[in-house]
């Protein structure tokens, strides 16, 4: 059990981060894989990430079914998290969230691409969900159904970040320590890959697979020096 | 009386909101209108909405005459709820401010529509006020009257949002706590529009109109969320 | 000598304001006229403004030469502050930065003009003061003596703000709070008119003549209401 | 021993100030070199610049060696600090980092050029390091060996700025105050050449080099107003 309070802790911490980087506002949630059940996860109950504390965390199944309710309000939009982690064993953890920066790239012909060795995990691909299609025409855009969840996690498939278009981003790792990372260097990413688009007039060179591959696996063991100075400001709050 | 005092602790709360999100800077205001008497809305004296506490809010009359003066000063624009509320029953509440990303949208030819779901009431449609045509070439941008009031309510119809040329725009909502999401979303929503339209060349895929309703719906039932953090975020300050 | 002393604190605040506010850095400087003798004017000794107290106010003659230097160092540039009062007899108060907005204007062959009502002072013109052609093609970009410090009320005229390329701008008001006032709004024109003509293509509306000479009267009437917010936020730090 | 306990206490203070100014976020490193031993340096174990202590701090070879390494994690890239020292015997400081409106610069066919005084030292060119040429096109971009450190070090030649694709810059100085300075206002610059290229389409009046030689020489002395700045807010913090 020690192992399991650590990664709940964890988890609201992540919360916290991800409110103090300005990745999520008001909305957007973090989920963690049971560590030793793999068809649950946690995932707090309906609330601002800021606010998230150790007794708002519920757990689910991957149907994204609560296993003790207790009448709390849930994230409409659980169902993102079940059926991401039903199609990918690989994934620990996930965030959804409306990251500023990264929201042109869901409305626009332009692709993400990774600008420097920080972002090399968006090497993989960008997909973007475009829920007309699995939805229709008239959705009010939300994942909130196990149908729409399973359609994004196909749109997804083995990338590491998939962008919901007129709605945000879910970003996968394989720990909370390395989806957080990953989430806040999309947002980063986004933000100067959009300045050099425009500085280059459309010319830039990104980094291309064998770096990005490299840089994956280097990044890999410097996360927790990101992850220990932002847990630091979040909770100096 | 209960919910008389609880609304205007309500729209000092909305003052000190919009001042910590960067709404509003030292200019601007809010109003709500009387719970039990339409005729009637609540506006603060003339204050930077920061400083705005529960004894610096005064009673008006739909032509914006305060009920009680006691040698106030009031603010210039004050018409501008008076004659809002006169057109538009359905309103409860009305911010009138210069937030920043908003202001290119009211002197370009480039329409503000919705970039996502967060903004969706934007959908409606985003009229601009030019003052020029109901207050001649030589004012002094400001709506200072009844007249120049109800010229701009009639520009902004059965919309959410209007833009005043030069100068601003105007918010309105069925409560306090939507007009404060509003216009805080509507500020998110302009400089992301600003950017996709760059990144996109001109083209980008806005919200719908069915999806825009639709999460329009969804969102009434989700503003509270945001209200909370926003509300303990800027008295914490 | 109580007037004097009030102004001298103001001088104070209106430093610490232009460093909260973000419109200078470790760099800038505000002076204000000598309240009973025109020909003399005061500045910070060299410091930060930020840093500036009342102990650090020394006082200057037109020629920018120190009443008593008492072997304090001053800023290289107080001869701006010296020619501009002499130049301007309707002059109260001159603020000295590099706002960074405002940078690229200076350098660029696009005019600044008033976006919005906030900064319709800007409509007198915006002229841009080319050290090259008063100081040759090798200075250090400095205003560093008298004779360039006229050359740069010349440039300035009757205007309210003069742009020096490849470093800064000026600005001058009847009051310390009208230019604080007007520093700040400088400031903010640069960043929305930036945007403005990105979005609109260079077509842009920008406030007429008329309408920025009844803005510009209206508003000297509302400065107090930002100094004091202003102020409450600088001392608050 | 003052001397050295001095340099140390600013290189503690160098790396506050560093992450003060958003020049570094989480990675990013600070070196000087030994004052009465030019064949050493020191660097801080490998952390981030906001948690750097006086005992942090380690002393290496110009082969980037730790002289007394107990253990400690140091940086991968360390190297850079070594072969540039190796290089350039006329530097002092070195900061390596990813500020973030200098990336794009990195990325693209523009050159980062000198738009104000401030940063008149990039006037002797700002190359760029294309790790392609010498670690081959498929590192994970760090300059992670001697051999790249030096192939950096022969990018810089006797630039005091050079930029690394997709990855950051190196900044150098004869003082940590002077490389805190570069650091800091290199990404001002860049921030404010992206708006000037775009806002002038291309055309931007740069400083000259013999403005920016005599600049260089002015700013030299006054350094010191902006380090008391800097580093009474970074550790306020």
């Amino acid at each position: 059990m020690v192992e399991l309070e650590s990664i709940l802790n964890d988890l609201v911490i992540a919360n916290r981060i991800l409110a103090n980087e300005n990745v999520v506002d008001a909305y957007g949630h973090v989920s963690v894989r049971h560590p030793r059940d793999p068809q649950r996860f946690f995932l707090a109950r309906s609330l601002s990430p800021e606010r998230v504390e150790r007794g708002d965390i519920m757990e689910f199944d991957l149907d994204s079914a609560p296993v003790d309710p207790r009448g709390r309000t849930m994230y409409i939009e659980r169902f993102i998290h079940g059926e991401v982690f039903k199609a990918r064993p690989d994934v620990t953890a996930i965030v959804h969230h409306h990251s500023p920066s990264v929201i042109p790239f869901g409305v626009v012909a332009v692709r993400l691409e990774p600008i420097y060795h920080m972002s090399s995990f968006l090497s993989a691909g960008v997909p973007v969900f475009e829920i007309r299609e699995s939805g229709g025409p008239a959705t009010d855009m939300l994942v909130r159904n196990s149908a729409l969840g399973a359609a994004l996690a196909t749109t997804l498939g083995d990338c590491a970040v998939a962008l919901l278009r007129g709605h945000g981003n879910v970003v996968v790792g394989g720990s909370i320590r390395e989806v957080v990372f990953r989430a806040v260097y999309t947002e980063v990413n986004a933000k100067l890959a959009t300045e050099a688009l425009r500085l280059g007039q459309g010319r830039v060179t990104f980094l291309n697979a064998e770096e990005a591959k490299a840089s994956t696996v280097t990044n890999r063991a410097q996360i927790g020096r990101a992850w220990e100075l932002w847990k630091a400001q979040a909770l100096a709050r």
